[in-house]
């Protein structure tokens, strides 16, 4: 039976292993697509263009952003854009791809806005807020300044769970990566999403009705 | 964190494997329970009153009915009446417990209209009609008039897919069995039946917000 594909928009801090999860959910479903984003930044070194991000200029993103051809989009360190294309989601979802998103809680309501039931929102929190900081705290890449601003976005996320369909307590990664799994296998039977009336039509004519 | 039960109101074509993978699904989550129904008809040898059904007389039975205290019921054979009372659904569903409620099109419908979103309503179809009608005509417990009624109703059934939130087609019974079990655990990192609020503000208090 033919369908559309289901479009996972995953949020949650900063932290709470949402890339780990996510990952695994891939790696069990090669299948699974992840949303390339786009990005005025320039590429780090072994980046490349189309696979990892589509970078563009700041005149190109301002253009697929003020003509409504981002699904969101978001602005870090001041000036460097990131947005995720919807066109390509929308080719993909069409296909029958399933696609996942991993987007803070802004760009989940923006596409929840968009897109409505079409995307499926998944909260991940964490278990407690210590095991949280001290994970933020433990990466050594960054300084108490940056952590600082992830812990206030952690609030920040937390404080809109309702916005989302899903919510899973990362307390264990295994069971937090069967519960995203689950969401996947389950949405792909969501019968809005299924073309099954060509399929009940030939079960009905093969009945002789 | 404290959750609402899942009601797992499952429908489909008689032959078509409900059973079998309901029961699987239990055997994989004991936790799970069966709604018990209530009927007018005698228990058959070593059937339990409130283990297998609620055996009750037919003027009980009109009472619930008629004070809508019945999520849904049918008669069979006439003058047999089987129903579903509400109040031990509704008391598992908010001690967390999953129920699991196997009925007919027409009972997932009234459910539907009773509880809303809190019923989960997933259709099992099978891939092919001929596997259907083999399947019902190779039980040889049946006469050929039973038969061709539950050949009928198989078609009244399908014809209402869209009932359903969930359809699983039934082509290989494993798969269907992990699709049914996946919609369960989904269902259960849903939102709206999580207590949610606590334990976010759990998290917050921690964060010293």
């Amino acid at each position: 039976m033919k369908r559309q594909g289901v479009l996972l928009v995953v949020s949650g801090p900063s932290g709470v292993g949402k890339g780990t999860i996510i990952s695994e959910v891939m790696r069990r479903h090669p299948d699974v697509r992840r949303s390339i984003s786009c990005t005025t930044r320039v590429p780090r070194p072994g980046e490349v263009d189309k696979r990892d991000y589509f970078f563009i200029g700041a005149d190109e993103f301002a253009h697929l952003r003020d003509s409504g051809r981002l699904l969101e989009w978001a602005v870090v360190h001041q000036d460097l854009f990131y947005g995720t294309p919807r066109e390509p989601v929308e080719e993909a979802l069409a296909e029958g791809c399933d696609i996942i998103l991993e987007i803070d809680y802004q760009g989940a309501r923006s596409v929840r806005g968009l897109l409505g039931d079409r995307a499926t929102l998944v909260f991940i929190a964490p278990p407690q807020w210590d095991a949280l900081a001290e994970r933020l705290e433990g990466r050594s890449t960054e300084d108490k300044e940056a952590t600082r601003k992830r812990l206030a976005s952690a609030v920040h996320e937390l404080a809109h769970v309702e916005l989302f369909e899903y919510l899973i307590v990362n307390d264990d990664l295994a069971a937090a990566t069967d519960g995203l799994e689950a969401i996947l296998m389950a949405e792909r039977t969501q019968v809005n999403r299924l073309d099954w009336r060509p399929f009940v039509d030939g079960l009905l004519r093969e009945a002789g009705q």
